[in-house]
């Protein structure tokens, strides 16, 4: 797409992935279209109590739907894909990806009943889309810890933008190609306007590894411990992770199980698109591990993390049904801890070597987020006029500023921004002039956004200091018939507080009598009355602050 | 006390900090005498919901009153202190510990009216007390984290153990002396039986630096930020990280200001003792402040850890009455995130980054605890024939068995305990032998185990998804003479959910119905039924289970 003339500028939109972690989105609006880069979902934090997953807030694209013309995902993993089968309910617009993003994302889609519905398009490495009359989008091979990532070259109207999605250099992939630099310094040498690029690991000096590190420790560990059963737990999304397993187990003639849904799936779905290269015969079934000896046997499972219905987690308490693990196993855990998943994953360490299990983790995992040398190489390549850091935290969007900065580019012409800021481009500028609504939906079940703060709230407060019922049935003169009753939940063990039960009781009445004594009839005065007293009892008593619900029937 | 004939064996039982981080508590019992070694608290973890410490379980030990001779307290943290306010009111013995530590001890008794009812020994590092008819105690002058540590030699009819408590050696402590190499040299040559140590930092090689180096960045740090507002967060009971700020203060001609009721009580506390070297004038109200030119300030304050309630992450939402941050203020965090703290500390640090503050946090912080180097010269000035490690993780104990197999230690002679374990020890066995009631008593308000596992369950189950309650008032031949009413909370924003909730009392009605048509009259039954009816259906519409709470009142 030639620059034209026009006075129209170029909108980008963060709707999430930017100073927080999760849930990638990024429109790119100009005049009549609109394009959507990835579409992903956040796992809630400790504070959203109850809730399963979190997705952007799209009332800017409801508003304006029939101008998006696509979602263009690049890469497989959940914070990219995952807010898919939501929010194509309101938006039915095509996917454009990559062969195994979209064979993940319609593996999605079919758990949600929603492939008939909506429509997929298959893109290669080197291929260029056009998106209504403004965008012209090349998908670039890149390289991330999933295959067949790709970066985008966006064509507009006011210039090239390069958005890199998540992606390291990899010069040695284990499978598919490194990262094409040739593509980037020619679209570079043409001239770039905007590079949004990947700020994950900017705090990290040097150059991540290359996966292949990982393989060459497995090897070792493999040979190290040839007598003993060896588990290694993942990513389930690591496809070249799962390949060097496989390699290892290969190379010392073992067998190979696979445990955990996502695991499961995954590899067969990246078998059949031929992403793995998986030996004949090497695979088991789980039941088939008791036909083979403990040097015979390798089991790849997910639980890396130390989520908590996972496999691995449940086979360091000894809930899984089917390994029980036993002194002298070797547990390999091949991933670090995401930042808030320390402990649980220290406790499950722990639960291990309890039962006597050896616990590998050093060298068994390599980032798969560019450090701060393969970010400088990338903007040297594509010495762009505007920089934009993207996907991270406050904190990494602004190192990686500060990178730009040191790479040469003008302090005034890096954009630091945040989710639902419009950040409008044209030849000669780049900043933030407007906002659009923007956030977190909740998604808890089959609701979608009806868990807002309030709900949350209460939840809170019931999870600290739980629930005090009062309950009482009032004749139409407002004298008590039945109750008042107590009861409680999440608060204290009722069978050593009965004595404080039966004062609460009194404490209802003694403000019923009171209401009536000064002739108050409005419920919801009596309501707050009860509700009063009872608190002030409660806190008195116990220092703590249930939540207190007087309910009043009426006959 | 010399080793003399007997056929009775010497009982190590540790009630707390083994297995777990925090709570400290080691049993010493020898024929009629008890002395317990440290009587600390654990912070919750993220399961306990609500709860605000957890204390062990001292079932043992009032079964066992008239043994017990004295609480010997190894330094003042409050994993080490904190259980004291909870458990003195069942078992008010004599608490042995150095000046500083009692100073806190009696600030804390203080705040629980418990000053009066209870005897504070202040002991010194060389002396030695004998306690009952079995132990004698010498208190060895240590380095941790807090002025004041020591380790216990503890002479006993079996032979000499030692307990290292907390420690690490730092040659140029800020405060006191470094720790008594000599004495524990002596000690050795002469024979230990049993040697108890910190496994702490286990994992870590080499040696701990000394806490000098960090005073160094300070100095930089100062330095280098001459005309910004300097705020150094770190943990209130680090008495020389507090002296090395003001060290720098001082040096760069700043004023001083304290902020945080733990870190004001502290310094107070100190400084009184003379544990902390403040010099005249420097230290100013917050009030007075505004009275300096941001080059002359340093602010010194507790959150490090980003607790929410603390001075700094109140700062970084802006809810701090006195403290804005403003952009190019320097925060120094004084302090590694506390493992499980990560998430909540990196939060902190993207608010104070948005607000345009630099976080200095490299080589601002040193451990407290010994590395691998520091452990093993213990072991080689000791030589102790038995080995027991105490206080750390499973895994920080397992790796600290396997250093000691490597000096030297027989492995039959190294026992990993868990909580609750009797190691019986005489002169030529250690081994576990039984187990005494043991675990965590939860502290919430004024309720010192009143929370079990029930109400947690709740808890717990109430902060997922909520609450549904349906409530019916029944006259005596079971007829519905009001309700029944649904109320929820925690569960969907209602005002969305209006149809949801009237859907889900035409289920109640039925369930009712279905009773009354089958005669069933037991309210337990008509309540299973309703309850049943009520949980099938929310799930079906939401994906959800709240807890759903029939209440049936009778008129």
């Amino acid at each position: 797409m030639k620059p034209r003339q026009t006075k129209s500028k170029l909108k980008i939109i963060p709707l999430g992935g930017l100073g927080e972690v999760g849930k990638n989105m990024t429109v790119f609006e100009y005049e009549n279209d609109i394009i959507v880069v990835d579409c992903g979902l956040a796992f809630p934090g400790n504070e959203m109590l109850g809730i399963d997953l979190v997705i952007p807030d799209i009332t800017y694209l409801t508003k304006n739907l029939d101008k998006i013309r696509a979602f263009i995902i690049t890469h497989g993993h959940e914070d990219h894909i995952g807010g898919l089968p939501y929010i194509l309910r309101d938006i039915n617009v095509p996917i454009y990806a990559t062969q195994l993003t979209i064979a993940l994302i319609e593996n999605k889609l079919s758990e949600h009943g929603l492939l008939d519905t909506t429509n997929r398009i298959v893109v290669s490495g080197g291929e260029t889309i056009k998106f209504g009359n403004s965008f012209k989008v090349e998908f670039i091979n890149s390289n991330h810890s999933i295959s067949d990532a790709v970066m985008l070259s966006i064509w507009t109207p006011v210039g090239t933008l390069i958005h890199t999605g998540d992606f390291k250099i990899d010069y040695t992939p284990i499978q598919g190609k490194p990262l094409n630099l040739h593509r980037l310094a020619e679209i570079g040498k043409k001239g770039v306007l905007v590079l949004l690029s990947d700020s994950t690991n900017s705090e990290r000096a040097g150059y991540t590894q290359s996966e292949k590190t990982v393989g060459d420790t497995f090897s070792e560990v493999f040979n190290k411990y040839k007598d003993k059963r060896i588990m290694v737990a993942t990513f389930a999304s690591n496809v070249d992770r799962v390949q060097q397993i496989i390699n290892a187990a290969a190379e010392t003639n073992r067998k190979v199980t696979v445990m955990g849904r996502s695991m499961v799936n995954v590899v067969k779905i990246a078998s059949e698109l031929g992403y793995l290269d998986i030996p004949k015969n090497i695979l088991i079934e789980v039941n088939d591990l008791k036909r083979y000896t403990d040097d015979k046997i390798v089991i790849i499972m997910t639980g890396s993390q130390g989520e908590p219905m996972a496999a691995l987690s449940r086979m360091s308490k000894s809930e899984h049904r089917q390994v029980e693990i036993k002194p002298g196993d070797i547990v390999v855990l091949s991933s670090t801890p995401i930042p808030g998943n320390e402990k649980t994953v220290s406790n499950v360490i722990n639960d291990l070597a309890r039962k006597g299990a050896i616990v590998v983790k050093d060298d068994t995992h390599v980032s798969g987020h560019a450090a701060q040398e393969e970010l400088k190489l990338v903007q040297a390549l594509t010495q762009p006029k505007f920089f934009i850091p993207v996907h991270g935290e406050y904190k990494h969007l602004q190192k990686h500023a500060e990178i730009a900065t040191m790479m040469g580019i003008e302090k005034s012409n890096i954009v630091v921004a945040s989710i639902g800021d419009v950040v409008e481009v044209d030849k000669a500028s780049c900043k933030i002039t407007n906002s659009v609504p923007s956030g977190q939906i909740l998604v808890d079940g089959l609701g979608v956004g009806d868990v807002g703060n309030i709900v949350l709230r209460d939840r809170k407060h019931l999870s600290q200091d739980g629930l005090l019922i009062a309950v009482m049935t009032l004749d139409e003169c407002g004298t008590v018939v039945a109750g008042p009753d107590i009861i409680s939940r999440g608060f204290v063990y009722v069978r050593e507080a009965e004595n404080l039960m039966d004062q609460a009781k009194m404490v209802v009445r003694k403000a019923l009598d009171k209401c009536e004594k000064q002739n108050v009839t409005d419920w919801v005065l009596i309501k707050t009355t009860v509700r009063d007293d009872l608190r002030d009892f409660v806190w008195q008593k116990t220092k703590r602050s249930p939540m207190v619900l007087p309910i009043i029937m009426e006959i």
